[in-house]
């Protein structure tokens, strides 16, 4: 790469065919100098570059440079290439120019910071890498490898084994979905993303709290939300959500009914066939965020909004969480009248997705081995869960109380309200724990006073420490 | 999978303090019973999914199902489980409900139809898969699997060593560029949208004809456009562009400055030095599509604008259609104060893309495979070029003109006017060839009468072969 940099310039035809020649050449380099745009000392694109560009003999482009050089024009240097004559510069670029204008940005999302090296992270909602199946899933992707090879094009929709291995598992938990109506993504995030994208409509209803990325990413496609307060130890005042609905006439309703993100909350059977009718008569759609059904035991046999809804209700999972956050690999069911739009705006946001990954989980999906892991998945994080409970009896107050979903990865921690929680959080990075709070999680004012703790990335004995240091931050405020 | 779903249900605690225990189950249940919640013939959850959920013994569970029973609120059914008393129904999921509504979308945008099986794609702007280094590829995925290993985690941002590696070739190239300026995207795709997402300003400026999935995106997010006529044979009207941009303001350009797409069209180096003027007198901001200059030999020794302009101009490129499409892999270069945002914007978005295919770029470009396989694929498209022009030349009247881009995937054909490009698509349809009309690539009156050619995806042959097809259908409309 020691070559310099060559200036480009048009070269044009006054022939009525637009054919061009050596005289061409010529007359274009002599009208970009005369308009005083091939700067003194500019290298010129070297022969080859032109022949192969105008589709002209090497002799006709060097004829033409000759020319130049001739008459005085241009200049050739030795082992360097034709520079335009009268400077023996360093550089053969355009002098500089005065800085161009920024680009100006909107706000940047409030999201919540990460959590800080070193601290023990006690809100995190990811799962212990060790309890995920890496080795299975380098063993699938050798498997892609060797047969029938990677593809070289991509699908805009999905990789179609893919799609027929989601629509199947769905079928087999009582949805009827074929493989036309599913819709790869990355990750759930780009799911929401599609939906908010292509929805006509300017409003959207959330639980609060809510999955924060959810609502930043309605807020910043300018959608308008309305709130609906989820209490996860009396369960969905439906009422209040009705007042709330009626008034506010959503589009639709983004909902994550089984192990609510960040309440551990799963609605019972009773509500989801209760927001189905509110939906039929209040005209507003559903869309259901299912993440968390299959990191729980029995969780597939519990019912979903799509299952009671029917084809109508959109449906969105992940195998993120359970399977590698790496892969980001995600998907969504559609009405299948929607599908092509939805397909439309996903290729507007990414053309399409990696094909590797698809067809690595793919075949993790084919050979059996997401049920396998799954089974172990949830003896393990059962028995993390047991351990926390346990734990959380032991250690903290019993003024502190916690939501009981079931398994999977976190659950919400219900503080005392005299408790100062910026307070708190402070208090416990000092004593080497970090806590995320929630303020990002409430559309409207914060109706419960918490957050959210993880007993699925740490192991047992580091969940203890932090529950201590947890207590000891309690203690400091008056709750013991 | 054979065993029946069951419905849930919240049990609640009225005890200060939380707890739950059977006589809370209990009481639970019958409340749920009372206002009708559980539907006759439901079947209850296992006592294992309870007993795991609350955190209870065995017994405490069983013994509230029993009680329960024994109240003849439920009835036990051998190796089925615990029903709600008073059906015997084959289903034990609730009630059908009315079909919900359904979500309402916006218009789908008009992205081109994709080319109908069986038909030569003449217009086609992918490379043949037999150029891209597939194998290459395979290997240095089976080197990503060994060590170290596949990642659990991925980085919002992209995978550091690619970002790394993607620094190093631009500041090569004269871009001096820190891989903290790097964002790694889905394609160069998601890296327009997450200008366009981020952008503050209501307005953007595009070539026209322009990237038609760029304008749909942009169109798609609400911003106006002001289209800036390109005209591949005679440059750039920059007094025109001046104009338009004066009168208009947008907040940003954005311009294919190496290898237009759909004409082919590289700007001259002093049309990017008259737009980094215009940039900084004007306020609009430069994003620059670089997907062509490592298409073509020596493209890498043309200044960009991200160069003549330095670090404030926003700097795309990718490397799917050299490397392969499939892998879905390209990057933004911002300026350090942007990046934050765009990076909040991009975990909106798909909060982070496949790790693994990131890494298999990144090997692919520390060994310097990368380098190794555009030598050799510049010579291929060469070839493939100088063919394209000289079948241009004898097979097609002299009155269709075509651009010179010197090589990469297509080129513009300009037809005479008086051909009805419809009839002519139709034609060639029907004679087994698809070219693609061109509708979606201009903004406002197309200035141009033609459509893309791609010889980089047909082979020789088969470009031959549908090039004397069309020269048959443009024969049927007088012009030979």
């Amino acid at each position: 790469m020691s070559r310099p940099p060559y200036v480009s310039f048009l070269v044009r035809s006054s022939r009525p065919d637009g054919r061009i020649g050596a005289a061409e050449v010529v007359d274009s380099v002599l009208r970009e100098l005369g308009l005083g745009r091939l700067p003194a000392g500019s290298r010129l694109p070297p022969v080859r570059v032109l022949e192969q560009e105008l589709g002209l003999s090497k002799n006709t482009v060097q004829a033409a440079y000759d020319e130049l050089v001739a008459r005085g024009a241009l200049e050739s240097r030795e082992r360097e290439g034709v520079f335009v004559a009268g400077a023996r510069g360093e550089s053969a670029l355009p002098p500089p120019v005065p800085a161009p204008a920024m680009l100006a940005l909107r706000p940047a999302p409030g999201l919540p910071p990460s959590t800080p090296r070193g601290l023990l992270p006690l809100s995190m909602v990811f799962i212990d890498p060790a309890l995920l199946p890496r080795e299975k899933l380098e063993e699938c992707t050798r498997s892609v490898l060797r047969s029938p090879g990677v593809a070289s094009l991509y699908e805009a929709q999905g990789y179609l084994p893919l799609r027929q291995a989601v629509a199947a598992r769905l079928a087999a938990r009582g949805m009827a979905v074929d493989a036309s109506h599913v819709i790869i993504t990355t990750g759930s995030q780009q799911a929401i993303d599609l939906v908010a994208r292509a929805t006509a409509t300017p409003r959207v209803a959330v639980e609060t709290p809510v999955y924060s990325h959810a609502r930043l990413l309605f807020e910043s496609l300018g959608l308008g939300l309305t709130g609906l307060p989820l209490d996860p130890f009396a369960g969905l005042d439906l009422e209040a959500w009705e007042a709330l609905l009626t008034r506010d006439r959503p589009g639709f309703l983004y909902a994550i009914t089984s192990y609510q993100n960040p309440t551990g909350y799963s609605y019972s059977t009773h509500e989801l066939v209760r927001l189905c009718e509110l939906s039929a008569r209040l005209g507003f759609a559903l869309v259901e965020d299912d993440w968390g059904s299959d990191m729980l035991s029995m969780g597939g046999y519990r019912p979903t909004l799509r299952q009671i809804g029917g084809e109508p209700v959109l449906y969105i999972n992940s195998f993120t969480k359970k399977l590698l956050p790496s892969l980001r690999v995600g998907f969504l069911v559609a009405p299948p009248a929607l599908v092509p739009t939805l397909v439309a705006f996903k290729r507007l946001s990414t053309l399409g997705n990696p094909w590797l990954t698809e067809a690595i989980v793919a075949e993790f999906l084919e050979r059996g081995y997401y049920d396998a892991h799954l089974t172990s998945l949830h003896h393990e994080l059962d028995a993390r869960y047991a351990l926390c409970l346990a734990a959380l009896r032991e250690i903290l107050p019993s003024s502190v109380r916690h939501t009981t979903p079931g398994g999977g990865p976190t659950l919400w921690l219900e503080i005392p309200r005299e408790v100062d929680l910026a307070q708190l959080q402070r208090s416990v990075i000092s004593r080497g724990v970090h806590i995320e709070l929630s303020a990002g999680h409430f559309q409207g004012p914060a109706h419960l006073h918490g957050f959210r703790i993880g007993y699925a990335y740490l192991a047992p004995d580091a969940l203890r420490r932090a529950l201590h240091r947890l207590a000891e931050a309690l203690a400091e405020q008056g709750v013991r």
